[in-house]
């Protein structure tokens, strides 16, 4: 018997999804931040997420921000795509002898963030798991995107510049739970220097950087004096704690200078890491949080 | 302090929804069984629904079944609303010593469904658990359903008959694993009849028909020697089971010699179980699933 620590998440997804029908000509591949629907004239964002107790916030974690991460991690989605939060459906799997403020003080969190960054409550479901079990949120949303804005993993180019915004590491130390997603940055990114591939950082870049670019079909190569890294981190850390909820993106070489001249906000660290390279001159990181494989 | 168990389902889900932002004009209110979203021509419905282990099917259930009924509910939803399923997000919740081949074959029992009614993965989540607590599957999907199919519970007229599809009672016993959503069904009548108000039979008709009633501004009578009763139940199980994933739908009284006569599914029985009264005459009935009361 194989079991779901034996092989990991990545080799989980790959098998499941053959099992099942799909869309024949999707808009954007599976592995993306986000589904993307044709709808209309306009493209309809879906996304779906999960918080586990335990495993991505304590019991003694405050339930208004583990309500904020909830909807906060869909949102840094639906900004990875360069699109908006639109339409939100929670569930809740919680033991009975929760207390009713606790869920309430999770949806005030889940409220804070739709109300700072748009989307509304669509509907949801709640229901009872047994006694001692750990409490499961769960949330999808739809999002939007002017198909202009859109921007996949997968279709960065050989020698495009790579960024990320903001300090990586140490994010378990409370950013984890209070991050703001990089919604107002990613919209002006894909309005005025739309990134040729994007995605955010949620099991670090260690993780992440390396799926970027695979999708597109290249290696990369990673600055490792220039990374930023949150102070009092290791390089280790900033590479491989995952849940920095940042965005990376990839953009081509001769727009930098003028990339970097522009960045208009003063808050939010800019920093080129590295470029894509033939796949076969690629580094290797190593770190970055494995589902089921995790301390859990 | 209060807990969930306290209060039961309806009051939290009362309490939660006025914590967060919501649509101000929504195409549906809330307590349906899907969301309802205005996309350009046509209307966008949003349904997700969880199962947990040991609650929702108990861990020597076939892996497949269970996959089943994950789909099979949220398609039930659809069609209690004249819709069809459209795009499907699957978010697992599992341990780490999970069985490889048990995922694969829920997700067999996933696709069993969508290649039946129709509807495509588009996405989802895995997360782990710590060993020891209930695994949770939780489904989100999209739907589609022409404005002129779309059916409410809300809008239901006094004097309306009420009907129910199938038979009532004593799903634990398997059917609540390998039931057939009456999405042809629901088809057919908004096709042919359109129902004045509809739902699906989740919680049992004793806990489902008061909220359709209610939505609507009505009581209900009901005509106990009327009710379709699984050979072998009593009335109360019928009553109170849950989980018979009929459809509930009420229709002007003059229109029922013809729908009577019209109805094509010569294995599907079709019963007129009551009217809706004025809610000052209503019956009232006990028994019903209530989350957080339950025996778990």
């Amino acid at each position: 018997m194989k079991t779901l620590r034996d092989i990991g998440e990545d080799a989980l997804i790959a098998r499941l999804v053959g099992l099942v029908p799909r869309d024949e000509n999707p808009a954007a591949g599976p592995g993306d931040d986000c589904a993307v629907i044709g709808f209309g004239h306009s493209l309809l964002l879906l996304k779906t997420d999960a918080l586990v107790e335990h495993i991505h916030f304590l019991p003694s974690a405050p339930a208004r921000a583990v309500g904020w991460k909830a909807a906060a991690r869909v949102v840094s989605d639906f900004a990875a795509m360069g699109g908006n939060p639109a339409h939100f459906l929670v569930t809740l799997a919680l033991p009975p002898e929760t207390d009713v403020a606790w869920v309430e003080d999770l949806y005030r969190g889940i409220g804070d963030c739709l109300e700072k960054f748009g989307g509304v409550l669509a509907g949801g479901e709640t229901s009872s798991i047994p006694t001692g079990s750990a409490a499961v949120i769960s949330i999808a949303a739809t999002g939007n995107v002017r198909p202009e804005h859109l921007v996949l993993r997968s279709t960065a180019k050989l020698g495009d510049a790579l960024f990320v915004t903001g300090l990586l590491g140490g994010s378990i130390h409370g950013k984890h739970l209070d991050f703001s997603p990089r919604l107002t940055e990613s919209t002006w990114l894909v309005s005025h220097f739309k990134p040729t591939a994007m995605m955010d950082l949620s099991d670090g870049i260690a993780k992440d950087l390396p799926r970027l670019a695979a999708a597109s079909g290249c290696g990369f190569s990673v600055d490792h004096s220039a990374l930023p890294i949150t102070p009092g981190c290791t390089p280790a850390q900033a590479l491989g704690d995952g849940e920095d909820y940042e965005i990376l993106f990839a953009i081509e070489a001769s727009r930098v200078p003028e990339l970097l001249a522009a960045w208009p906000f003063v808050d939010i660290p800019l920093t080129r890491i590295g470029e894509l390279v033939e796949a076969e001159n690629s580094d290797e990181l190593s770190g970055g949080w494995e589902h089921f494989r995790g301390d859990a």
